[in-house]
């Protein structure tokens, strides 16, 4: 089975730590692809961010659509997942919706840790879009004035979400974060999901089981 | 006043009507600007259209923020408003959430008539991003190869909401149904709504009285 | 165009400051009639209150639909605006209703800044009742025991919404506040919407494009 | 116990009725007082009639609050009871909230049968001010010209209930459908609620308990 | 009349508390029984505990269903009262649903007070099934370790639930808190709620109206 | 990897069904084991088989928790399922959680269709328990005396959940419907989804990242 991984952004850097973490994530027998965005930002922050990566992501799309067997977008909003849903009748999965997904499997409520405040309204969008809302605790952010290193600053917040407002389990929100859910859970006592993981494999089952993208509604052909 | 409207669309004729529109409804003293977005599709049936107007629309908001008062989207959808609300703090109106509210005072609930039924599961997902679900009594598509000419297509559409599912209001989802509102209400009994007129008093209202974009959360600086 | 504006309560000191505020919102051409409500009470505190208000309005809107294009309730809770709306075909506006639409345009949240805790659960019922809670980051209402001045009191409040219930925008829940919004705009660094402004706009707009009450469901003639 | 019963509207033979009916509802010892309403319309179909009913239930509540126990306001959309409330601490019922609960202790969904189109919107806005729309199948109308008589015609609505909606449990959303509800649960084969059995029942619980109408929010003096 | 009062736990103490509160509830003429069930655990703190009393639960109403004319399960999540429903025609209130009808006759919105943190998302989770979400304020639960006795630790959750949530009425949401609920409503100044006293009279109404248990959908016969 | 299936019924020739299935979906090293649940009918119909279920249930997990390194519940409405959470901090999938999670990786709404009636509002309850109901379009089920063969009937409820509700994806609500997804899909046009081929995917993917049932709030230990 062969998965093409879409960083939404251009960074090479950030997409080499997608790829790694997708390659000790994916099952035996599948092939690992992991592409940035040419002409997107470095990083999204914004809806203009957001935009600037369309035209890259509808081209790797149109390149890669008949080489692959399903498709993951490695943002944490799922960045023009629709989109790319538009393109294809193979299936495509994001990180966003899979890390709540497996969130919602291990307890009654989650909350998202994102990077910085201007990410608490965009995730709560998107989380309404989802219409995971009944299951989200709260969209928390990092204090980037807080003590100690980011991953203190990822606890404090993490332990705020589960003592003030009842999440379970929470989920990383921000790509950048990669690689602190394992301390954060240590600290604070609940399963903390990183969603490239939940992204794959997710993305693997439903090609292996014939999953295709509905072509009435919300992705179907024009009318 | 000086009002530039934005059609998210690249089809020259279909803006000089949105011109015709806004030129009529604009109070005395408001400069209309009506502009295509260069690049753009002719027409926006999808997600891929909504982010090919993407660049487009950046562009004429970089080049021209400066010279206006308010900005105006003229789609039914709003598509990429909040783009461009993140790149001003002068008000930005959309002709989707101006019909939306105008229906809002006219009755209890409003449906949406749609060209077709691609259209449907967008818009429901719109109305439900602005949050007005509660108040949106369906979204219901014409039928395109239904008897009559598109005025009547329209009207069948309209009556079944009305009488089904018990819309009090309705708007026009699509600038391709302009002009048949004045038709459509005296057909089925309701007031239909025509978003440019309202986009542009409300525009222009937002602007007179100093309202700007907030910069505190969703369309605020990167943090 | 002639607009009557219906002060809900009978205190003609404040139906001259609505008046007054209304005179400087409405377009050139536009004349603005604003009457107290005989036999209300001199503010509306509570339910009573409301309903006290109401054969008054009904009265005024008996002698008076005739001579009028448009009608305004001013009141942020649009205090019986629901018979209003039965009583004529013509557009009825509630600077309640508007002032959040107004905010709504602004950013994505909204908070409520009441004069005095019994009006945070009459206004939060409100909200409900227009679909509007989605957007509503919070109803707050100023410490009637505060330090300063009831400006510095209501900056107290309007601070508490934006830090610690994500307001991206407020109103002015109370017309007992009116005049406060620019000082407090400043002071948190939001808009700040004061209704009155708005209504006059929006029920403008409603009349020029012949906007209609809607006389199917909740307005409808008796059945 | 003593028990006032407000029947908002002026129609002596309706209140006859209603006093009949919870007479023989009332448990042993409990002392049922029914009054029409001085200055209320016969009937109540719309928001007019609802605040004309007002100033008559206020003067009621005034004169009598000290001599009762509990009050129950004798209509399915609890006109005013909002008011009522304010004024006293002693407990008010409505027979519209009651119904629903009873309906609620009976089966997972209920459905609202009302005498007229205009009455669909209207119950539907009361059921979402009581939060109980998650529980609400539909609110259904009978066809006034529709074959056989009334009762036949309520079945014929509640049928449609029953079989389209996926109601479990019926009400009986106006007072003028009295008397209907065995007949209509014999033919449909589900319980059909009259609630003003219930609002007496519930009353007598509320008193016997010290159940006191809350002073802190909604109903609290005015802050 | 004949009420049968199902303890879901095995405490015969706690089930002769029930018992004394529901004779002092009950009206002239009905008749309390009160049984714990057999084989279920002596307190319910968990999802296994509301399990383990379903075969007892089952084998009572089974042995008893023909003897009785209404049902009650006295524990404020109302264990397993589907099953009984599904067993029988005759109807069966829940103390934890009648406790929060009668909060919602009292005051706008209602707070429940568990026991501990434990209870706070399971009886969330059962306000939603009941659908009651946008009636209720908050679920608190008392602190185990703070200072005073049990009741001190009711008031300090109470006090902060009106406080901070907008309780307007409050109900206790463990039986083992029986007893403080006029304690607790002295000392903050609001209703407090004991579910057995409104489930007793709730199931009296439904007995003497000739209330069923729907037969139709949740608790109809399998197909 | 060692999976444990729990088949919640007693039905050994339906487990070996659900094993077969399994296997096929298993990834290469992932041992599969599925019981039967001693004491449990052999069909769950209602809520009293529902908890029929449960001692059986607890015993398999009680023997085995140790011995396996994740659960899942092969039943569409993942019975019981709490209770398997709050035994283990192993993960617990369900497949009827994980079929409506797949669903929403491929459109934007799923109608889930049942084998009989009553199975409507069960499933609809469960739905909403997951928090998923503004993405689920509808619960259908099949006409029992529909023409044709099983499949035909599911193939004609599946039509109308497509046409007339807006399905874009359908899961198979019950198991006896298993091996008609690719029949109901190709007749239909839109993805048609069996939860157990999911469920072990998802647990595998849970297992294999260390992801734990959490300990914090709802499956938490008793406090």
């Amino acid at each position: 089975m062969k998965l093409l991984i879409i960083n939404p952004n251009s960074n090479d850097e950030f997409t080499g730590l997608i790829r790694e973490c997708a390659e000790g994530a994916a099952s035996p027998g599948t092939d690992i692809t992991c592409v940035s965005t040419p002409g997107a930002p470095p990083l999204i922050d914004n809806y203009i961010d957001e935009i600037a990566c369309g035209p890259g992501m509808v081209k790797i799309m149109r390149e890669n659509e008949a080489s692959f067997d399903a498709f993951i977008v490695a943002c944490t909003c799922d960045v023009n997942i629709d989109i790319l849903r538009e393109m294809t009748e193979k299936p495509v999965a994001g990180i966003g919706e899979s890390s709540m997904m497996a969130a919602m499997m291990l307890g009654g409520k989650f909350s998202v840790i994102q990077m910085g405040p201007r990410g608490i309204p965009m995730k709560e969008r998107f989380v309404r879009k989802l219409g995971f809302e009944s299951r989200c605790a709260s969209v928390r952010s990092i204090d980037p004035a807080g003590p100690g290193d980011m991953g203190d600053r990822v606890i404090a917040a993490a332990r705020k979400a589960v003592e003030e407002d009842g999440a379970e389990v929470l989920t990383l929100g921000c790509a950048g974060l990669a690689g602190l859910d394992e301390r954060t859970s240590r600290a604070v006592g609940v399963p903390v999901i990183d969603g490239v993981l939940y992204g794959v494999r997710f993305a693997e089952a439903l090609a292996a089981f014939g999953g295709k993208t509905s072509k009435k509604g919300l992705y179907g052909p024009d009318a």
